[in-house]
């Protein structure tokens, strides 16, 4: 058996202590899976003092994360404190520099720097491995970037934020409002501490920008994201789309397209009976599309201590059992320049507007879908009050291009009384 | 760029030919990602002057598997012939003895032969890979043996015969019988040269003794599971179960119990509302529990060229790449030898029955299942002809050892008409 695999954690919250645990008490299965013991030397976290349930004392402690990476006793840095840049990005640039492996499950950091912090490490001779950045214990980067390694993929969708799928499909079950559901998802601490990342698709938006860089060898171009969160989604939304056989998802969609690639992180209406449609609560689903295989889909839990802790876990014993694939599955440096593009893809779309209750609204937003070559496939003006009137529009296959003139050519009608929401309707 | 990774393809059958042709067209995908070449040196087949489809006069030709397995200009042998025995066990020990690695999609070899292929292959330092064998383009292999390698596996589940699959849910839409359903599936070439491995649930059981391997660290053992085909279960049971809500499905169970691991590939009821319930037509779908990561779910085609091609691709790659994890995710010498267990979890048992139609009949069932102690949840006598009146009951939890003494007594009664049928309501 090798040397011992040694190990610096920082970062000792609910991710961090269960990645402790499981090494205590799995030792021996680890080792015999791992082909060598895996150690920690040292852990780091901002309170010293703070009783976590776990023996801390046969470790090295470090107030400093940075300090911890640059530690000789280390052979891997395992960066869980979380946030893009500060202490995370710099020790993850310390432990690189130092010669480390490092394993993260840091969907911000490498989101918005991961391709300068993988060209830094695959320079010196190191990989970056995140499979816990990305849809919790479903082992979906490893699947992509080698399970699915002998396909050109096609397309990648995923619902990769619990706490979205739990607020709409509790709205639904509930029949309550996105108001309500918002203050029982925060009272179950399922929110961020700023809820826009969860609500506003950043935090998925990160783990599919990381995701299309594997699936299409292209830069992780996370600004390039078309993103709309689920603050809009209204329970009337829910039912109108159940009525027609859909379900709304907070849904990822990474494609490449002849302008280039496709990256949209949206609320969309998708098929009840699909098994995205059928994904309930707080659970994660990728799926994947490749030319040879067709379209696999994983289904697991997205978040928690035991299910990210098991994809940290993937990462080390892979180093130890010296697998060394980069970062994004091919060197990072020959990760192309992908040109962001707007979503080229035809698709149907649900429109939901206000209108005002005055006589001739209708007939001109009709006229301004027909004038942008849109066809309406059904569309319904239903239960409404003194002054405003709700309409619900579905169109046959358009553009993202001519829907975005058709809402342009809605507000210069003057007859809208908000703005309208247009979901794409996903063919899964 | 490392030197190219050469191989010897024996077998050019449906997945042989797939392999070819996509080692021929993506020949500079696969070497981004691989950092080497991937390059087909020789190959081998029954029948040199057969049109295949795609061009092989760049290569070698073998007529014997065995004179491939052993030339000089090939790193790894990939076996693509099938069957347990004969030249495909004789080239792939004879690959094993000239120091080559091995990628193969056959199950029953390697649930036969496995152990044994395994240790000789990990004695010369050399690997087997087998993604191909288990459930096609499913990266369920990998997602055991690494991405799921910080757990202690709990409990395997799959739906790994596709086409067992689309005679059940054929039967269930078209409302036929069994012996229809098949005739269609024998006309639409879904069948193997002997059915008997199919519907009898052989080549599932194949494969979950290879994936009970991996999980629970053992070694293979399918002459310790328990087998049982759907021959036996007809339209009645479809229409029955789907009346209580559940689904027919024959579907593979590993897991270890107090007594030793439990194998079982059998046909079963299980939710309609399930991700196994929903499966549909000649999907596979295996389900891997862990202790940390809670339940994945795997969904994707299981035969057919592309997606078996992509299996046996992602293998190359790996080796390709330096991943050289052994065959069963630990040495094949450190497997323990885990002693076959009869199934001990209790679980709800659907039983149907044909009791002759005589006054009593009835009563002298419900009493021996009394004996036994299993307590019935429902029990129902349906529309009948002249002699014999069908029975359908639903035990409450019971073990299977009850129920065999139960089933045992049945016969003693003297008013049963035919065997019975009792499917166990498996918890998924």
């Amino acid at each position: 058996m090798s040397n011992p695999l040694r190990l610096g954690i920082a970062g000792l919250g609910t991710v961090g202590v269960g990645v402790v645990k499981i090494i205590r008490q799995k030792s021996k299965l680890l080792a015999e899976r791992s082909g060598r013991k895996i150690e920690i030397s040292a852990v780091s976290a901002r309170s010293r003092d703070k009783d976590r349930g776990v023996n801390l004392k046969p470790y090295a402690w470090e107030d400093d994360p940075v300090v911890l990476a640059r530690r000789d006793d280390i052979d891997v840095f395992v960066e869980l404190m979380g946030g893009s840049d500060g202490p995370a990005k710099a020790a993850t640039e310390a432990a690189i520099a130092a010669g480390k492996d490092v394993v993260t499950a840091n969907k911000a950091m490498l989101a918005l720097h991961g391709q300068q912090l993988a060209d830094a490490a695959e320079k010196a001779g190191h990989i970056i491995r995140f499979e816990a950045a990305v849809a919790g214990g479903i082992p979906v980067v490893k699947t992509l970037t080698e399970g699915l390694a002998g396909n050109e993929i096609t397309r990648v969708m995923g619902v990769m934020n619990g706490t979205c799928n739990f607020i709409l499909t509790r709205m639904q079950d509930a029949g309550l409002s996105y108001a309500e559901v918002f203050e029982e998802a925060r009272a179950l601490g399922y929110l961020e501490a700023d809820p826009t990342l969860d609500v506003g698709g950043i935090d998925a938006g990160h783990k599919l920008a990381l995701l299309a860089a594997i699936a299409f060898g292209t830069r992780v171009d996370f600004a390039g994201m078309e993103l709309e969160g689920i603050e809009r989604i209204t329970i009337e939304d829910i039912h109108q789309a159940a009525d027609m056989g859909y379900r709304v998802k907070l849904l990822g969609v990474a494609q490449m397209s002849g302008r280039g690639l496709e990256q949209r992180m949206s609320p969309v209406l998708v098929p009840a009976s699909s098994p995205l449609g059928q994904l309930e609560n707080a659970m994660n689903m990728v799926v994947l599309e490749g030319d040879n295989v067709g379209q696999i889909v994983l289904r697991g839990a997205g978040a928690g201590q035991g299910p990210t802790a098991s994809a940290v876990l993937s990462d080390i014993i892979d180093i130890a059992r010296g697998i060394r694939v980069p970062t994004f599955g091919q060197p990072a440096h020959t990760l192309s320049r992908s040109s962001p593009a707007r979503t080229a893809t035809p698709a149907p779309y649900y429109l939901r507007m206000e209108l005002q209750d005055k006589p001739g609204a209708l007939a001109r937003i009709a006229a301004v879908l027909g004038e942008s070559g849109i066809s309406i496939n059904r569309m319904r003006q239903y239960g409404h009050d003194d002054t405003t009137a709700p309409v619900l529009i579905v169109t046959h296959k358009t553009t993202r291009d001519a829907l975005d003139v058709a809402i342009a050519g809605f507000a210069a009608t003057g007859v809208l009384a908000a703005d309208p929401v247009a979901l794409r309707i996903e063919s899964v």
